[in-house]
């Protein structure tokens, strides 16, 4: 009998569910829902940097997209799901009661965005995460060392202390936190307690400090020490935490009934969307794969023997089990990827203020592919522009928000195709680097995975990738690796497989395209990439240290 | 008796004629003339940097020039004028027959480019003032010191020996060179030889390796030691220069026939425009004097007690007399300024190609002012952004053309305005770099003199300049102050005024404005500028020195 798995994605405008093949990773229906109320930007604050998402939001596209998703197969199709599994966006806390209910799900939190889920992108922590690294800093154990060894306002702690700072209502309501990756299955699931639900290895591990060399949690003198608001959290939280593979339980008659499956489905872990994406887009040792869009989340995965008890360097994280159980997770990411390109577009764009809606909007999206074209017609290093791709600061190698770009050897023929090509050149150097960094730290890397809008529809851009990093990019069949991630991981919960990875190996979704570096290209790259490291040094000591 | 002078502003693409109220510089009537011959392109190629001139153009636009303003003036101006004075572009020399014609003026010479005007802007001499550079650089005397140490292939010998090394029938033919500011009046006095031609101070000073210090031009054995095809040109040239304010001689009575004059008019000996235009911009001592248009043109005169026989070091020349008698020439400038804001423009202009060409035009026009009006909104230093001017190569200080621009400091938000204010903040940085190595080899200097386009149309980019020279800055109320300083010169010659600054004193057009800087963006612009400085010193040591 054939059985399926359903995955789900929830990203940061929706979420979509995938129904799948169980045996051979087949999407047998897909459907995608926007989060209605995020949709009309309720709860956010865009100036002040401020996000929140409503947990209604995540139970309507659960219902919703899940149920087209059925009615999309063919008959029968339900009735032989197997398992469920979530990746969600993170760090994306919320402050629950002490049965684990998030605050704003209660009548009287309704419309309190505080009681609401923290969007990972949310930086209204700035201060706190300051804080933090301060604290870290000052203790003989810095409990940030496994996340890169500076803590970001986008996490956790961070988040939790600043909304236990703002609001007092809050404040005196919450009990715990959980994860968004951890509240989807212990809603389906029923638990009981905060204290009955399972914790995201990939989420805690990633963004709480959590590590079992210190015995899970850091310790309530070294929370407190931060501000007493934290204390009695440890305790209520969490001691361990487990990977996406174990069933975390199976769905409630109510949620059965809500979802059109039945009570034998098993409910995975949930675990973060870049690291269900890798498991998706069939990581394995030795491989680089990445998310490339907007900004690029990179993940690997090495044996316990590489890395050990190794600190990588500067890179976001490492977490035994973060992506493949039995493996160290680790993670890395550029800041800004797409964006760059976007932002080119957007500076090339002020002069048609004027124009009307229609015709900008034709002009404005033709913009890059004829960039693209006209960019990649010009020879290597002819024009020697040279650019940063830290527009947006950089995530690694060496998280420092305060960096900048920069474009140097311009001419009065520098036209428009030849800083567009030296942007995506940037952007490439800035993954170059990270691929030096883990290599220089002794992980070995062989050849790359692209998933991603970028990955699949940029083929200049994964050429040029491609000869800067002078490695083969695979780039993915399916373009929702993460989704389909998530359906290995439900595959694997319900014991289709014994295993991730014997998960993978039947359910993969194979490539859609493979991009060979050019030997002669790769080499006037390195002399680039040398330019560019010199450039990148010179800026950040000595221009943008002292903002 | 009122007395009138006529003076003839010969630029890139027109000439102008001024006639002018001796007693108090009044414009009586003006006239401008392009160039028939180089208007449809003729004797050009733009892809090898060759740009010629036929003497014909230049005789064609002053017959109608002069004739069309005097028709303009009351009856009986003509018969009142004193004197006629020359500027011209320059370098910008021609090869002559014993009697001192350009060889493009006989009939079998008539269409070959290597017998007319070699104009300023021709690179066609690349290789042979490297060849000059090095014998320079091999040589006890540095020839080229006055010329600020770099000879350039827009100058007098590197285009003379280009010639003589690609055109056997020009080498054969040819006696000697003139330039285009000697050659006015010489034709128009009857000069009956190449010896006889009045040589100008300002043009053989500047570009020709001529000073007194050697007895003239340099020695025959260092010319043929670049190269033998220069043997006896030395001998055949000239000893001596004069200085613009000496008679060349009267009008012959040919040439007072076609011009409507008398017979009576002294013609003045002639000069560079950027030099006469100086002195009709009040140019005094310790005023710079810039020309501002799509590069800067910066002229002083200095007391020779001031300079003496010091060298000033990385700028483009010091001669004296050059530009006001009696007084050191100095001579500085940077290679773009308005043609970096022309570069951004058409960068964002990238995206219109689709457009219809009216409209196209429409946008383009008003970009300029556009991004002038938002980025004047924009607090001074809140975006970091920094730049360098040196898109087009640096002039001065110290010359080199291997530089190119940079931009940094850019984020995501960096929109157009932004970096478009980071330009205009470039040049005037670069204004500063030229200010400073003044001041740092003890030449004063209180205050500054804008003439040009830029100087009158541009208040942003001019307020911009004054704040970040920390300088008053006062903008002629002429917009031909070339013309004007060629009719003071030609007052001075023809004996209404003793000397030229006396015809300054009474014939200045005034100033249109005045901008004052501001306490306290001068000082936010003190630091930027040390960012400008370091940014400058890397990317011109660590990034373009091996170009």
């Amino acid at each position: 009998m054939s059985k399926y798995v359903v995955g789900l994605d929830y990203g940061t405008d929706s979420a979509r569910a995938v129904v799948v093949d169980a045996a051979n990773g087949e999407t047998i229906a897909t459907a995608v829902k926007y989060y209605p109320r995020w949709a009309e930007g309720m709860y956010c604050d865009p100036a002040a940097n401020r996000y929140r998402q409503h947990p209604q939001d995540y139970i309507d596209v659960l219902e919703d997209s899940v149920r087209e998703a059925l009615a999309a197969c063919p008959a029968g199709t339900a009735e032989k799901v197997v398992g469920i599994a979530f990746d969600t966006t993170g760090s994306t806390p919320v402050f629950t009661d002490e049965a684990g209910v998030p605050l704003s799900m209660k009548p009287e939190f309704a419309e309190n965005p505080n009681a609401m889920f923290v969007l990972w992108k949310d930086h209204t922590a700035v201060h706190e995460a300051a804080e933090i690294n301060r604290a870290c800093a000052a203790s003989s154990v810095d409990y940030s060392a496994y996340e890169g060894g500076i803590y970001s306002s986008e996490w956790f702690w961070a988040k939790a202390l600043h909304v236990l700072r703002e609001d007092k209502e809050v404040r005196e309501a919450a009990y715990s936190l959980v994860e968004h990756c951890e509240w989807m299955p212990a809603l389906l699931t029923g638990a009981k307690s905060a204290k009955d639900v399972v914790r995201s290895r990939c989420a805690e591990g990633h963004k709480a400090m959590w590590h079992p060399s210190w015995g899970g949690l850091p310790p309530e003198e070294f929370l407190t020490g931060i501000d007493p608001l934290l204390a009695g959290y440890r305790a209520r939280l969490f001691t361990d935490t487990e990977t996406a593979d174990k069933p975390v339980g199976r769905l409630t008659a109510e949620w059965a009934g809500r979802l059109g499956l039945t009570t034998e489905v098993v409910v995975a872990g949930g675990a973060f969307d870049c690291h269900m994406g890798a498991v998706g887009a069939d990581v394995t040792p030795h491989t680089f794969v990445r998310v490339i869009g907007t900004s690029t989340c990179d993940i690997m995965v090495a044996s316990r023997e590489e890395v050990g008890d190794k600190l990588i360097k500067g890179i976001c994280g490492q977490v035994d089990g973060s992506v493949i159980p039995g493996m160290i997770g680790l993670e890395a990411g550029q800041s800004a990827f797409g964006d760059i390109y976007a932002w080119f577009r957007k500076l090339l764009e002020w002069p048609l203020k004027g124009l009307d809606a229609a015709e900008r909007e034709r002009i404005s999206e033709g913009l890059i592919p004829a960039l693209s074209e006209a960019a990649a017609e010009l020879p290597i290093g002819e024009d020697a522009i040279v650019a940063t791709d830290w527009m947006n600061g950089r995530r690694t190698p060496d998280a420092n928000q305060l960096l900048k770009g920069t474009i140097t050897g311009l001419t009065l023929g520098s036209d428009a195709p030849r800083v567009f090509r030296a942007l995506v050149e940037a952007t490439a150097f800035g993954s170059r680097a990270i691929v030096e960094r883990f290599r220089g730290e002794g992980v070995r890397i062989d050849n790359v995975i692209g998933i991603g809008g970028i990955a699949l529809k940029s083929p200049f851009v994964m050429q040029t990738l491609s000869d800067v990093l002078d490695m083969p990019i695979k780039v993915c069949r399916t373009d929702q690796a993460c989704a389909l991630g998530a359906a290995m991981f439900a595959a694997t919960a319900a014991g289709v497989y014994a295993k991730v990875e014997d998960a993978q190996a039947a359910m993969s979704s194979g490539f859609a395209s493979e991009y060979k570096p050019d030997a002669k290209n790769a080499a006037l790259y390195r002399a680039l990439y040398r330019k560019y490291l010199k450039l990148g040094a010179f800026t950040e000591k000595e221009l943008f240290n002292e903002a």
